[in-house]
């Protein structure tokens, strides 16, 4: 979790990712997507030819909200496909 | 192309377009992969889990430099994916 980057108002967690060629960016996006259907969580993402990134936000709205256990997991489970 | 917004400083083209679920947003970005890849053009595009919003910039960072017939194409065809 040290490559990610923790902000505050709101809480939220982000990492940038950088790839060699747009069809890792893809695969990664692929990956990431089958993660997201497993897991409930859609991060915000932003990506163009060789990288992505990804924002991840609390699931209430409320002020102050904090990201959760799950979200920390989820996080943790993207590092694992980019290694 | 009346759905796109032309932005300037730097010349952009800018379209944000929503979905009824992240199953239906996949396949859009799926197919926007397809068009990139065939197109050569990859334009900066972030998403959520029923949105995707695409900026179209000119292939040249030099300041004042413009999109080209081959960017307008390429928003129309996505415009095709689209409808």
């Amino acid at each position: 979790m040290d490559n990610w980057q923790h902000r505050n108002r709101p809480n939220r967690l982000e990492r940038r990712f950088d790839f060699d060629s747009y069809g890792l960016t893809r695969d990664f996006l692929d990956q990431l997507g089958e993660l997201s259907e497993a897991s409930g969580i859609f991060p915000d993402i932003s990506f163009g030819k060789t990288y992505v990134n990804i924002t991840l936000r609390p699931e209430s709205e409320e002020e102050g909200a904090d990201l959760t256990s799950k979200d920390y997991k989820f996080a943790s489970d993207i590092d694992g496909l980019f290694n």
